[in-house]
Formats: structure tokens, C-alpha cells, sequence
């Protein structure tokens, strides 16, 4: 049996998504954690310096989306065929770019910056892309695709939980779709274990 | 036969590892270019307000990243196995850190943010990636994956190109493992027609 272990900042962000695909396959994991002011003294231990990794049997991974995706088609979720899984792979870059949309200015280190790009993500990037997931997952039966669980939806739930707080908006508030499909996944019985589990999180990156 | 067309600015930029794999397949396709000023009426049109997209049969798909994935698949450039598929998605999305590292400071509108970013993006980013991926490269048999052509080392070649441009910074001067890299993708015969019959491209995005 192979032996996992994850290390990333004590925060879901983007280890949530492989804390979640790792606890619905149910394979145990190391889940290791660590605070802010280590992570000076880890980050040039780290390959391109950044974290989450994912160690499977002593071989370091990096890349979160990757690891996810390779989680995935072992669990199933990563589409029947070809196309499908194209489709996924689509809805996944899409969640990614407002992920990173708000991540860039969440972490705008310019203060005159960070307040313009705040105004870009209220007013243009959020509503465009909260407003049009809403729309997919209505038009495709709940899920992002296909009327079927997949990657896409864990992804969705998992990675933008730490986001949304970060933002302090609500972003699911008047969009109905996305609040059942946030029930529905963490209703899974091994995703809702973990949420039970899992420990509390500091708010630092 | 499928109908391929493709849409983007006269830019190679992300729809040129499209623009490759697709000449690596040796699939005719409509290379529909535009130019900046048209951009504002065509930008609503389109998934989440962005190009590159494909559509196939007339089914439009967004995701640059994705798309090259899928075409990869059909190329049999994405992985042998599910452990060398997750090797290849690791080294593009190492290879797509590094592009919107360098896009975000070219495109930063902040000027003040812009020089920061420079500072940031010279000193530290591009050495650090580089550097791993001059490594990388001559520890595997002068390909990202494997010590065999794979999606990241089209993918690496084709997007690289313009942002080296935007950048103004020959960025595989002494690092001969990855001048060579680029030598044997440009040299694949289906590339090297691609190169020589494509359109000349504006610098402008």
C-alpha cells in the first residue's frame, strides 16, 4: 500500500482539493501542516519554492490541479471518455482563473494596485464568473458537467472555500444553483467525514 | 472529418501550442486571426470574455491548457501510463507558472506595480525556472518527461516564444540544454512546416 503525505500552510486553499480527493478515495494521508513562520526556512526545500506537494511513496509532487487530476481517474472523476474529460479539464481551468483572479489581488503586495484590481474583481471578474457557473451547473442537471459528479465539482467546493474568506463576500448569496451543489458535495459521506475531521484552520498563508 | 477553427489575436502567444499540435497531427484548420481594435466586439462573445478558442464541429472550447491536452492525447504526447500523464501535467503547469509570471508584470497596469514586478520577476522567477527547467531537461534525456517528446516540451517551445518576445530577454542564452530542447521541437517535420508557412504575427495583444 502506498504511503501519502501532503504538505502545505495550515489552510484549506489549494490542498482542500486534494484533502477532499484523497479522503473520498479513503486513502489515509499524512496531512502535514505548517505554520507561517516556518515557511522561510521550507519554501527553498520546495521544488520552484511553493507548496502544496504531495509525497506517494517518498516521490515529491507538485502542481495542485495535476495532482487532482491524476486523484481523479483513480477515483473515477475525471470523465468516461476523451471528450468529457476535456470538458472537465475546461471547467476546472475556468474555476482556476477566478481563483487566481482573487488570489492576485488578495496578495497584491501594492497597496494602489491591490485597490485597483479589488475594483476589477467586484465589479467585472466576480459576477462574470459566479453568474456563469450558476448558469452551467443549472443547464448541465447540478453538476458542471454532464449531470455527473466529477473532478470539476470537488474543485469547485474544495478550493474556493479559503477564497471566499479571504474575500469576505459571499459569493454563493442569490445564486441558488451553486448553494445545492455546494450541499450535494459536501454531503458525500467521505467528504463530510473529512469535514467532520478535519482540523481548524489559521487564516495566514 | 471534423472541422477545426481556431480564433485568436495575430499573436502566437497561447493559441501557438494550439497552432503546433494541431500541425503535429497534421489536422487542417481555420486559423481565424483578429486584430486589437476588433477585440472589444468580439470580447463579449466569447466563454468568460477570452481567447484562444477552438471549436470543433462547431462546438466552441475555451482553455488553452485543456485543449492542448486533449489534442495531445489523439497525438499520443500525453503520458503512457496515468503516473506519466501526471509528469507531463506537473511540467506544463510548472512551464504556465513561469508564462503568467512573466504576463502578469508585462501586462501590470499599475506602472508602480509593474516596476516592482520587474524587480521580482528578473532577480528571482525567471532564474529559479529556468535554471530547474535547464536541469530538468539534461536530466532527462534533453526532454521534460521521460527522456521522450511529450506535450510539455511542444508546449514549452510554442508558448514560450512570445512572452520571451514581450520580455525582450533571450532567456535560453547559456542554457544550452534547453537551446538544444528547442532545436529538436522546431526540427519535428510537421513543426518545421507549421514555422514556415505561418503568418507574421503583430507584437500586439
Amino acid at each position: 500500500m502506498s504511503v501519502y503525505k501532503l504538505t502545505y500552510f495550515n489552510v484549506p486553499a489549494l490542498a482542500e482539493p486534494i484533502r477532499f480527493l484523497l479522503s473520498y478515495l479513503e486513502i489515509d494521508f499524512e496531512d502535514s501542516r505548517f505554520e507561517p513562520e516556518q515557511w522561510p526556512s521550507i519554501k527553498p526545500t520546495m521544488p520552484f519554492g511553493k507548496v502544496p506537494i504531495l509525497e506517494i511513496d517518498g516521490k515529491i509532487l507538485n502542481q495542485s490541479t495535476a495532482i487532482c487530476r491524476y486523484l481523479s481517474k483513480k477515483a473515477g472523476l475525471a470523465g468516461s471518455d476523451e471528450w468529457e474529460s476535456l470538458l472537465i479539464d475546461i471547467a476546472v481551468d475556468n474555476i482556476n482563473d477566478l481563483r487566481q483572479a482573487i488570489s492576485l489581488q488578495v496578495f497584491e503586495p501594492n497597496e494602489e494596485s491591490k485597490a485597483e484590481k479589488y475594483v476589477t474583481l467586484t465589479n467585472e471578474t466576480i459576477p462574470l464568473y459566479m453568474n456563469n457557473f450558476e448558469n452551467i451547473v443549472g443547464e448541465n442537471g447540478g453538476y458542471f458537467v454532464n449531470g455527473k459528479l466529477s473532478f470539476a465539482d470537488i474543485y469547485f467546493v474544495a478550493v474556493m472555500e479559503f477564497y471566499i474568506i479571504m474575500l469576505k463576500m459571499d459569493l454563493l448569496n442569490g445564486r441558488p444553483n451553486l448553494q445545492a451543489h455546494k450541499k450535494k458535495v459536501l454531503d458525500i459521506p467521505q467528504i463530510k467525514s473529512w469535514i467532520a475531521k478535519r482540523p481548524a484552520f489559521s487564516m495566514q498563508l
